[in-house]
C-alpha cells in the first residue's frame, strides 16, 4: 500500500513537526518583538497548542515502528541520513521519556516562578522566590532523573545533553578547573596592565535611536546577514529568532551609548549567520540545525569577540562611526575604541561581564547547578552558596542577591545544563579565530575593511553547512585539528590583555 | 471513563482549531507586513501544515458521531449553545464535501493562476492567463456542485454562503436589480449638481509618512482601537488581520496625498472594532465570530463611509488635519473635504469608486460570476461580457484589460461569492447608522468632537456582541426594526449627493 520506506516516513514526520515549531518559532519573536500586551493570553494558547501537536506526532506509536524498521534498513542510508536517523532516536527517547504529567507540571511550575521571579529580583527578595524555586528544582530532578535514566547518563548530564549533545560534566569540568587556575594569575596581571594604560574616552551622544539602527543594519548586512532573509527588531531582551531561511534578530537602543546595540546586533549576526548557512538540503531534519547551543554561541562570539572587536576591524569602524555621528574623532581611534570594548573589570552581572571574567561567572553556576541537581545543595542554602562560590573566583561579594543569586531567569524558568555552553562557545570562538587566520589569506586585512567575506566562507564551509552532522568535538576536529583546546582561547586572552602592545 | 458531553467535546475540539487558526492569521498578518521575501516558501509550508491540522481536526470520524450526539442532546443547551452547534454542523458540512484531491487541485491551480495574473494585469493580457484562469473554473465549478448538494444549494449559493451564511442569490438579486433602476437616474442627477459646485482644492504635500502615521494612529485610537490590543503597520494591499485580542491593521502611505491611508486606515478600524467588540466568552467558538463578510463590510463603512465623511466628523477632523500638517487652512474646512471625499466620478476601478458607482462594480461581477459558476459564461468570453456590463452600467468602456476584467485578484484566486459583501456590507451600514442615529442621543455632536464613543456603544451592543447568534437579517432586524433595505442607503445617498446642501 505504502510507497514509502520507514526512514522516508520518520522524515516526513520530522518535516511536519519542523514546519510547526517554525510557525511557533514565528510567534515567539512576534510575542517579543510586535505583540501588543492584550494579545499575550491568546499567545500563550496558540503555542502551547503548536507545542502539544508536535509533541503528538513525535510519540504516535508508529514512530517507534518506523525508527526500528529504518535502524534495521540502516545499511540503506548514506551519512547524513543515518546520522539523521540516530538524531531522531535521540530526540524520540527524549520526548517519550518524560511522562505527560511532569511537563505539564512543570510548564506550570516554570512559569508561575518566572513570574515571582521578576518581582523578587525587582526587591531583591529571594525568599519570597525561594518556594516557587524549590518545586522547580524538585521537578526538575524528577526530569533529570527520568532524562537520565533513558538516555544512561547523570541526572545532571541529561540536562546538559538537552543544550549541547555529547558534552557532558567529564568534558567540562577539566577545562574549568584549567580556567581558574589560569584566571588567578591572569587576571591580576590584566588589571595592572590596564592601569598603567590611558582611560578610554567615552564617545558623547546622544546617539539618535534612528541613526544607530541604521548603523546596526548596514554593519549586519556588510558582515553578510542578507536584508532577503533577515529582519532587526527591537525587543527588551535582545535575540535571534526566526528560521534559516528568515532569521529575526532584536536589539535595544539607549540614545547615550551605542556600543550595547550595537555590538549586541553583532553577536545576534554571528548567530543568524550561522542558522543562514545551514544545510537547506536537510532543512528540517535533526541533521539540518545547528550543533548544539555552544557550538551556536562559537558563532555569535566569534563575530563579537573576536571579528569586531579585533584591532583591524576597529579600524575600519571608527571611522564608520564618526561618519555616522560626527563631532569629535578622538573617541573613534581604534585604539580608543580596543580601550573601551576590552576592558576587563570584576563585577557582579554575567551579562555585562568582559570576556576574561565571564567564565568565572559560567563556572560557578555550572557548579552551583551540578550540585542543585545532585542534592548535596538545597535551594534554601544557594544565595549564601553563591556569594562565596563569586568571592572564591573574582573576590568579590554582591551587595544584595539582586545582583547575586536573583539576576539571571535561567534556574528560575527551570533552565539547568545551559550554562556551560557560553564559555565553551568562547573558547570555540577563539580557537575558531585561530584557525581561521592560520588557513584563510588576508582575514584580516578584509576585517580592516570592513569586509568579512573570508571568515565568513571558512565558517560557513567548516561549521555552518555541516549541520549537527557532528558532536562538538569532532565538530572542532574537523575545523582546526583538534578537539576543544582552552589553550587557544587563553592565548587569545593573553595577546589582548597581556601583552604590552594590544592586539 | 471520559466526563465531558458531547457538545463539550466539540467545544473543546472547535477551540483547539480555532487556536491553531488564530496562529495562521498572525502569520498571514507577518507575510504581509513584516516578513522578509525569503521567508516566503518556508511561510507557504507553514501555513499549509497548520491548515491541513485544523481540517484533520474537523474530519475526524469522532466529530460526526459527537455532532449527532449532541444534538440529540440539545435541548439541554442554551440558545448560545444550541446555535453553536448548529454553527458546527454547517462547518464539518463544508469540510466533509470536498475530496481532498479537489481541495488540493484548488489550491495548487489557485495559486498557480493568481502568479499568471501579476504578470498579466501587468502587461493587460488576458490571453496570458485564461487557460489557467479556465482550470480555476473548472475546479469551483466543482467545488460549488459538491458543496451545493452537501448543503441543498445551488452551486454559487454555496459559494456566497461561505461569505456570508444565509444571504444567497434570490435574496442580492432584488436588491441589485432595484440599485440599477436607483442609479439610473440618481447618478446624472448628481454629477449635474456636483458639477454646478466649486471644485475642491487638494491640500498641497507633501505629507510625511511619520506624520501621516502618528496622526492615523491617534485617530484610530480615538475612534476606540485600544493600543493594547492592536497594532498598525505597512503593506502593500491595506487590511485587518490577527485575533479578537490582538487585531493587526495595515495601510500604506503617499507623501502627497494623505487621504488615502487616513480614509484606509479608519476604513481597518472599522473591521478591528467588529473584532474587538466580538462575545468574549464564545472566542474560538463558531458563534463568537464575526457574523459573515457582509457583516463585516457594514462595520468598516459605517466608520469610513458614514461617520468619518459626515459633516459632523469633517469639521473637527479638518481642524486636526490643519494642526498636523500647518500650511494654508481653506483645503481643511469641512465644506471642502466633504468635496474633496464625497466627489462621484464614473471611473473602471472599483476599489477606487465613490459610494454611488461603487455598487455597479460589484452587481456586474455578481452577474458574470453566477453566470460563469452556471455555465451559461465561459472564460474566453469575460472580457467582452464586463465591458458591455460596465457599459451598460455607467456608460464606460476600459480603454483595456488592466482597467477592466483583470483588475480584481479574486475570481483568479478562485475566489467566488464573495463580491455582494461590498454592497450589502454598504447598505447596511446606512441602515445601521440611520438606526443609532434615532436611538443615540448625541451621536453627531459627539463625532463634530471626534469621539465615537456614542455610536461605537450603540454598534458593540447591536452588532459586536452578538457574533454569529443571528443570520445577517435577523441581525438587522433586530438592530434597526428591519431586515436589510436597500431604500435606506438611497435615502443616504440622496441626502449627501442629491439634496442641495450637502450632508
Amino acid at each position: 500500500m505504502t510507497k514509502f520506506s520507514a526512514y522516508e516516513r520518520l522524515h516526513q514526520r520530522f518535516e511536519r513537526m519542523a514546519t510547526i515549531h517554525e510557525a511557533s518559532a514565528m510567534l515567539g519573536w512576534d510575542a517579543s518583538a510586535m505583540m501588543p500586551p492584550g494579545g499575550g493570553q491568546a499567545r500563550g494558547d496558540q503555542l502551547a497548542v503548536l507545542a502539544s501537536l508536535a509533541h503528538g506526532l513525535l510519540i504516535e506509536p508508529a514512530v517507534a515502528d518506523d525508527l526500528l524498521e529504518a535502524e534495521d534498513d540502516k545499511q540503506q542510508l548514506g551519512l547524513w541520513q543515518a546520522t539523521n536517523l540516530k538524531l531522531m532516536r535521540q530526540a524520540h527517547i527524549r520526548a517519550v521519556a518524560l511522562p505527560a504529567d511532569l511537563v505539564e507540571a512543570q510548564a506550570r511550575a516554570n512559569s508561575a516562578c518566572e513570574k515571582i521571579w521578576r518581582q523578587a529580583r525587582q526587591t531583591s527578595d529571594f525568599a519570597l522566590v525561594r518556594p516557587a524555586l524549590q518545586e522547580v528544582v524538585r521537578l526538575v530532578r524528577l526530569q533529570a532523573q527520568a532524562l537520565g535514566e533513558a538516555l544512561s547518563l547523570t541526572p545532571h548530564d541529561a540536562l546538559m545533553d538537552g543544550f549541547q549533545p555529547g558534552i557532558y560534566g567529564a568534558d567540562v569540568k577539566p577545562v574549568f578547573d584549567r580556567y581558574k587556575i589560569y584566571l588567578k594569575d591572569a587576571l591580576p596581571q590584566a588589571e595592572a596592565l590596564q592601569a598603567r594604560r590611558p582611560a578610554p574616552v567615552m564617545p558623547q551622544g546622544p546617539f539618535p535611536v534612528a541613526l544607530q539602527e541604521t548603523l546596526c543594519r548596514n554593519l549586519s548586512q556588510r558582515a553578510g546577514l542578507e536584508a532577503d532573509h533577515s529582519r532587526l527588531d527591537r525587543s527588551t531582551h535582545p535575540f535571534c529568532g526566526g528560521i534559516p531561511t528568515d532569521v529575526r534578530i532584536t536589539t535595544r537602543y539607549d540614545e547615550s551609548n551605542f556600543a550595547k546595540s550595537l555590538l549586541g546586533v553583532m553577536h545576534e549576526t554571528g548567530h543568524a549567520l550561522y542558522e543562514r548557512g545551514l544545510p537547506a538540503d536537510f532543512a528540517r531534519q535533526p541533521i539540518g540545525y545547528a550543533a548544539g547551543m555552544a557550538a551556536h554561541e562559537s558563532q555569535s562570539l566569534i563575530v563579537e569577540m573576536q571579528a569586531c572587536r579585533s584591532d583591524a576591524y576597529l579600524g575600519w569602524l571608527g571611522q564608520e562611526l564618526h561618519a555616522t555621528f560626527n563631532g569629535d574623532a578622538a573617541p573613534y581611534q581604534a585604539d580608543n575604541l580596543g580601550r573601551l570594548w576590552r576592558r576587563i573589570e570584576r563585577g557582579f552581572i554575567r551579562v555585562d561581564a568582559d570576556e576574561m571574567t565571564y567564565p568565572a561567572h559560567v563556572i560557578m553556576r555550572f557548579e552551583l547547578e551540578q550540585a542543585l541537581i545532585a542534592g548535596d545543595l538545597q535551594v534554601a542554602d544557594l544565595p549564601s552558596a553563591w556569594n562565596e562560590a563569586l568571592h572564591a573566583l573574582l573576590g568579590i561579594t554582591p551587595p544584595d542577591d539582586a545582583h547575586g543569586v536573583l539576576q539571571d531567569i535561567h534556574w528560575y524558568d527551570g533552565l539547568f545544563g545551559y550554562f556551560p555552553s557560553y564559555t565553551l562557545g568562547a573558547m570555540a570562538a577563539a580557537q575558531l579565530m585561530k584557525a581561521a587566520r592560520h588557513r584563510v589569506g588576508g582575514l584580516d586585512t578584509a576585517l580592516s575593511q570592513g569586509d568579512f567575506g573570508p571568515l565568513l566562507g571558512w565558517l560557513r564551509q567548516n561549521i555552518h553547512s555541516q549541520g549537527s552532522l557532528l558532536g562538538f568535538n569532532d565538530l572542532m576536529r574537523q575545523a582546526t585539528g583538534k578537539p576543544l583546546d582552552p589553550a587557544d582561547f587563553e592565548a587569545h586572552l593573553n595577546a589582548r590583555y597581556l601583552a604590552d602592545e594590544e592586539s
